[in-house]
């Protein structure tokens, strides 16, 4: 039974690790102490990958410091190398949701690196004497400066995603709007008929609003960018070499490919959170639009035979268990239903924010939980509403045509010429008595039929 | 110049207060100190007057106790009772967001008590040998449990034009509900047709839905009740005398004129604001039902052409200023947006509960300034919305019949005669075709007329 | 290859099934609509238990009805027992975030429970002459009434766990309360030094806030209880046989074990969701109340040198990666994550409540995800509240004692002999010259250090 | 009786509105229907300035495409510039919360420009033959560009005070952390003591954090200068005539000082509220950040004998109407709950963005009040914690040295040197017998004395 387990020490004493695996005995205690959400780490292969590629751009720099010998940087390097390939994923086993400010987090790492390193190096797991978690997989660090690091280039690393789904779904609209561009339908403002727009132009708003974010995300996730590794501790560089911040930074963009900043202030950096809370900020802004969307969508297409039914949406399951032939919005619907959760995340994370106290953010990994899940959730979302809805929309023209030609609407494009309570008595007799505004006008002695087609002809029109 | 003030004194030194006012030093400071949102005490009247109450009961159980004298006493009583009936309420001044967990307001209601006692004893103002703001009206009392007591039974005494409101919007619905009785129209689940139903049932669940809160209202205002007056500055009742909570509790409840409860714990009670999550989270479902009523409300009015167009609203302004004869929802509009302010200030009311500590909640001013603007909102949002909306709603019957009869959705029906898939084809064929169902079912070969109009007539409608 | 696939059929047209799975088409079609947050239905049991148990109640239903031969009806319940008693969960895949109101949730088990039973029938997966998932299996049903009545039930399921974890930290705050009743210490109001208190008193007071929020729980998920079984598409009971919902929720109480209640308007429960909202705001409430709580916890422990260290919590792990021998509050920490995380669910529960529309809400599936994600949170945090930190939660009785004797805030026991101001110097004199309250007063010649020391034991202390 | 009012006219009938106003019927109806929170919309001068600007702007763009005679134009323009200069704020009198997408707002605007340019022109006020609200003064426009454009520009107005209170207050901050440069302190991470700062660094982060927000505040109000005047109704600039919107930005640009831009898809700006939920979000994270502040100061500050008491801050007002002597931190209590309205309010800018629906977002309402009241509140808090707190802070230096002295934190110093495992050793001792560092690491004999005073003297301090 023994022989399954290997004994390994901390400052609260012995500890049975499973002999098998590469995390130690901090994990192993954080495995106890945190059963609360039952998902992983390693459930952000991102996170995993950002943890490696910071250990991997200390090592690089303490080595430079001659804080770790030529064996044990090499050892690091390809242990950390192998976790960026997506290898040992597994080992990343501690809740993303813990005390700590994340040094569960940061230990997994260490000691899964460490023990990497080790058999590298020819030793047993365990055997720290050669190469240690703290000493030397952490040489120079904190958790509060890696973690958040970590965090960053983390969310950074998904941004691509993020914003190749934005603009798959803003082509998506772009298509459908030139493919409606002609199709003229009455307008609406507080749900009552206004003044005509043709559904092209009610696409291409979609189309719009949804690219106008993607420089929003590349904007605001620019303040992801400046870090605090190097701060250690609480932002003052303690148990650091001389220019480890600025070395390590530039290892650690390298590494990932962009420019990363060493924050101006280490101290401030270290404990504010105010880049997720604007960046969460940026995902609520995209989830209200996309719910707004969606809403208007489920709207236009609603009927078949006693809604809007200007639009149709493509059928992608039977709609009900109940009534036969019913087909529902159910991607919209379920669209919605992640800015609802989006929303209800970014709250999360401005509590979290507001709740870091003096030199550090304690809540950081329910920060940082919520802005990844939000992040993935939205990017499934978006890749879901193209190619599963927006792309197979198709129009209804005839009733479009059929809805405008009803309305008195029109009656607005005779304001300039005969002044707004003239107009009104015209659509008032027009909706009354459900005949054209032409008619109306005749009916009133106020214009000729030539007069109001001569308005109409000249007003603009989408 | 300097005639027009009085000086007063406090532990910070001398203080010029104008001459005229019946506060002193303490509510002037605070005036210097609180200048945040122009909100006075006195916006509230049933909170002064709930102040005027607790300092009565007060007053008579440390007469009781002899910790006044008669003349003292009386002239408390006397002063209470003048503010009791609507009186000098412009003197209750202070920013209703306060720092110091509500000191500035109970200071201000010592001082004005105090110097309205002194007049009748008669003494200058400001003359606090014969009668103290803290020694004397403050008596066995801290704001710790003046200011929360106040702002409960301030809440309490508006929650009857809470459930009136509620009664009264209910009944408006269920008024409509009786008169929609006979009305068949399409159901709509999805915002897709669906199975029928009628117009009266419709409103009937509106009326069932604001009814039911009015328990809920009633029942969770009961946390309310429980009160930790004579806790003093931390629910340990030091510098009361014996019994004395008991015996406030007491007169208290006659004052009001319903059964007041000490708390069971007072150290508990003196921090906890769980009762007043709890009733902001009943504003809120509220709140979330009038919102998700208004919503529907717009939309079965929409049109008038191209719209859903089932009923129409009154009129009650002229709709655009640009789009004439434009009649548009304006009262469902505003109360869906009370709606949304409400759950603003219920998540304001939240995070200032979470910041309590230890034995106080410093943020009281905040969640009970929320917590009664919420109530006044909503009291007024749902006047108008049934006065100003639901009594003058009317039904398009044609229109409902006309959007029934076009509708495929009558083949759920016939589910249980020939099951889901051969009633899907009928449906499909329907909605295809344009053509009634029974008309689909004889052309697919399935049923006859007769056996079709059979099931329509043993299906269950509403 | 083919062979691994069976054929089935929708309304859409044919589409291949993996040969193997109980679920069958429209399961599959959901699969691939629905790939949004990566957990299946079966992470809940306790929603699939009830999906199962909902199943079977209908099922015993539709028999004394008729509307089932013995055979099918035999069936059906054997595969919903075998669902109950935690086989085939594995089979309940689709997504917990998904369009259309849950219909995809509905048919994952209307699916699974047909091909379980034409097994049972000695019929093949798919072989829905025999057994067929709408007809038979959901027969007198819809996703409308089954999916929210699952939900509340599956809620109910969890609810003993959440108010005996309650009640398990209540009892362990009350143990702590006992140990310290007789260590006297500072009291905190606004973070400054207040009236006295007991050790015992604060810990008693956690104790009774945390327990009275047991009967809250109870109470309100009586609102749960409620159910809109039998209601079918829109509460009309379209397509079930008389007294078929009375009859439903009879069996189904028998199946749970407590009384159900049909609801008293089945439209008006077919869309609201106010009950979630409600027992969400419970949640809500518990979590406010847990985080001031551990709030509080890191207060008293913070130091151990520069900090209140009135109390230490255990040490379950080490504290820092770069600090050796810090100890950090972990367990505390990661509770007012999760409180966090519930306000968030809290509030998208609210958006997904506020958004239903007409007469269904169409947003359930965040909300139901939400509440039992936020129960289960609770459960696991307040059960390592309790057991990894209050149990062994130890006083620093001497620091307690230290920090009371250095402090002028005894001088609020003079108040009552000597009247506000003049204790004000008193308390001033003491603390510029951080000498003894007693001495104060007898330096500044108002009080003998007898009659200071006679006022003290008189007054009230926790 | 009569002779106190003039009859107006609209669509719904005549109208009596007092004699006096110059208001008309469409503001009066307003008055009637919309009774919400008696904040009238004079409550924001900047919101009314900014309407008069607009429709200068516009008349003088009519005026050049004909649309309105000189003498109209004048007088429109006249009556425009005696607003802008704080005149007749008081005629604008529609509560703020209102249905109609700010129908009401508008045409009050109409009304009272129209009235007191008549009479400028020398007629009545109600002749509206000669010049009309509608007509003239709204001529080319409609309120759905007029009103959001007005408040996009009311907002811009008033962040000039909010980042002159933002720069206040960083140089507050960065005057104390100046006076406290050489002050050092123990940190603290998780409420536990850490690793030495200075408070001059701790106060400088403050300043930083507040400042870095300005160009925050800068750059996300740009969105707010993409405005959608002359779009009208719905973006499709119906009744407008050749490049007016271009024209109308270009007058409206000159009248504000700086550079205003249309939007590129005028009708996607006429629906959507990004600009404001943005911007919304930036008040957030300003917020939050005051908030964290704000507890970091009362903890800081907390004692005065059983608290960290590292600083005073400066007293503003008695503490406590029981507690004699007792000083509160009361202004950093008023910003924390300014934070949570702020934070609140943002909440109901979010649902109300969502609530859009089609070619119109009617919330505008809800959404204009609740951010012009933040950026108030925040303005007026910062003010108040630069001016009445923070300039007045003052360090407890023997505090600070004191609590460092005692602290094991040091032993961090000693990592580089031994190892992790040993400093632990090292730690715990120091904590347990409360010795300093040096003494423990003698005592275990890891290092002498003159090793650990090197070690310390050459490790990082802030």
């Amino acid at each position: 039974m023994n022989e399954q387990y290997r004994i390994e020490h901390d400052s609260l004493g012995d500890f049975q690790v499973p002999k098998d695996v590469y995390y130690g005995v901090h994990t192993a205690r954080a495995l106890q102490n945190f059963t609360i959400t039952g998902i992983p780490l390693h459930h952000f292969p991102e996170l995993v990958t950002s943890l490696a590629r910071v250990k991997k751009a200390c090592a690089l720099t303490n080595f430079e410091s001659k804080l770790l010998t030529d064996i044990q940087a090499n050892a690091i390097i390809e242990a950390c190398d192998d976790i960026i390939d997506g290898e040992y994923h597994d080992q990343f086993v501690v809740d993303m949701m813990q005390g700590g400010a994340g040094t569960s987090t940061n230990m997994n790492a260490n000691e899964v690196i460490a023990n990497l390193a080790l058999e590298k190096m020819g030793f047993q797991k365990g055997d720290y004497t050669h190469l240690h978690p703290n000493d030397h997989v952490n040489c120079s660090q904190s958790t509060n400066d890696v973690y958040p690091t970590s965090a960053r280039i983390a969310v950074l690393s998904i941004c691509k995603e993020l914003t190749d789904q934005q603009l798959e779904l803003s082509a998506a609209f772009k298509e459908r709007a030139e493919e409606f561009t002609s199709i003229l339908k009455v307008g609406r403002t507080q749900l009552q008929d206004a003044v005509p727009i043709t559904l092209g132009s009610e696409f291409a708003a979609y189309a719009v609003t949804i690219e106008e974010d993607v420089e929003r995300v590349i904007q605001l996730s620019q303040l992801l960018k400046e870090i605090n590794l190097g701060g250690t501790a609480i932002g003052t560089c303690i148990n650091t070499p001389p220019h480890f911040s600025y070395k390590a930074v530039r290892h650690l963009s390298d590494l990932v490919g962009y420019e990363l900043i060493p924050a101006a202030n280490l101290i401030e950096a270290s404990s504010d959170m105010g880049a997720f809370v604007t960046f969460s900020g940026t995902l609520r802004r995209i989830s209200v639009k996309l719910s707004k969307i969606c809403n208007d969508l489920r709207l236009l297409s609603s009927g078949p035979c006693a809604g809007f039914g200007e639009i149709s949406l493509p059928a992608v399951q039977a709609g009900s268990s109940i009534m036969p032939g019913k087909i529902n919005p159910v991607i919209p619907e379920v669209v919605n239903q992640v800015a609802y959760q989006v929303i209800g995340h970014d709250l999360t994370v401005t509590m979290a924010a507001e709740a870091g106290q003096l030199q550090l953010n304690v809540m950081e990994p329910v920060i940082i939980l919520n802005v990844l899940q939000s992040v993935r959730m939205l990017v499934n979302a978006m890749h879901a509403l193209a190619t599963k809805c927006v792309n197979g929309i198709t129009a209804n023209e005839g009733r479009c045509t059929e809805l405008l030609h009803q309305s008195s609407v029109m009656a607005t494009a005779l304001v300039p010429i005969i002044g707004y309570e003239k107009a009104a008595d015209i659509a008032k007799l027009s909706l009354k008595e459900r005949i054209p505004v032409a008619e109306a006008a005749v009916r009133l002695g106020i214009m000729t039929k030539e007069e109001v087609y001569e308005a109409f002809s000249t007003c603009h029109l989408a």
